[in-house]
């Protein structure tokens, strides 16, 4: 069966953004071999990404107008965006999803196709642990605390146990780390 | 020089101990070579401990009775207590530091011997990681999540940017990272 990969980059501290959204703390170790292998999995690991309202917004004023090979690949992945105040999506191979987001991943789960990602968001990324619907973690710590931020995790109804299934070290100094649930 | 060496356990999502100051969630993952890790640096590498007040009254009520090899080497080092309300010290080797912590740390870094750890108390690591005062951080991240609790870092000054300096997996899933600032 498909799984809900998240893929993300964290803090040491457990953030995915500064408290104003800020990405610019990733860029300092954000290794070339880093962005290969995220290209690779967008490749051929995945054909389909989830996204809360605020990441969908970013992503659709950024990629569509772009050439990279990782634009190509993004633009090509079918992209369900959660959000109940979205009414049309300009981006293509995009479709809302206004229901449930657990029935919503159930049946996309029992669809054919390969992995389903979620890449960005911390809102929607809480959500899905919270309620237990994402089959692995792969996220990449890198080296820098920002004391205070958006956490990847909250409000969880108890503590999440997992395994861990490999990391890597790239040269900067950034380790990606696998774990499925426990 | 000496150096002041932070060896903590931390969560995935940045805490060192839970809501009420668990430390429980380590356990399942805490493997025999970590152990064997802690007590070689215990051994070689430190002389001299840095408590707060909730971390020496809890290790003071538990191992100046016990004998194993790490009590043994726990209650032979010498303890400087951060703390401004208690009179006075019952555990053998430890003196209470009343005055500022950055001159205190100052001081004892001028003295010869190994290298100075602090190894538990939220509220004491996270002051002197706000004041720039630790050289070297020695995380071993276990895979557990727990959505919230006592965070290592806390109200930093700025993002504190690090390098890494290795890496090493343990057999239950915990990683060991060693971090320096950058």
């Amino acid at each position: 069966m498909r799984k809900v990969i998240l893929g993300m980059n964290v803090t040491l501290d457990g953030y995915v953004a500064g408290p104003n959204g800020e990405i610019d703390w990733a860029f300092r170790t954000m290794d070339p071999a880093q962005m290969e292998r995220i290209i690779e999995y967008l490749r051929n690991d995945v054909d389909t990404i989830l996204l809360g309202r605020v990441a969908y917004l970013q992503q659709a004023a950024s990629w569509p107008t772009q050439t990279s090979e990782m634009a190509t690949l993004l633009n090509g992945c079918d992209k369900v965006v959660f959000s109940k105040t979205l009414d049309t999506l300009e981006w293509n191979n995009s479709r809302l999803a206004t229901g449930d987001a657990a029935e919503e991943i159930a049946r996309l789960k029992q669809q054919p196709g390969k992995n389903i990602t979620v890449t960005g968001g911390a809102t929607l990324a809480q959500s899905l642990s919270r309620l237990g619907l994402i089959d692995e973690y792969n996220l990449t710590i890198h080296p820098v605390v920002l004391g205070n931020g958006m956490p990847l995790f909250k409000d969880l109804p108890a503590p999440l146990n997992l395994k861990l299934v490999s990391t890597r070290t790239f040269d900067t100094g950034a380790v990606a780390h696998i774990y499925q649930p426990a």
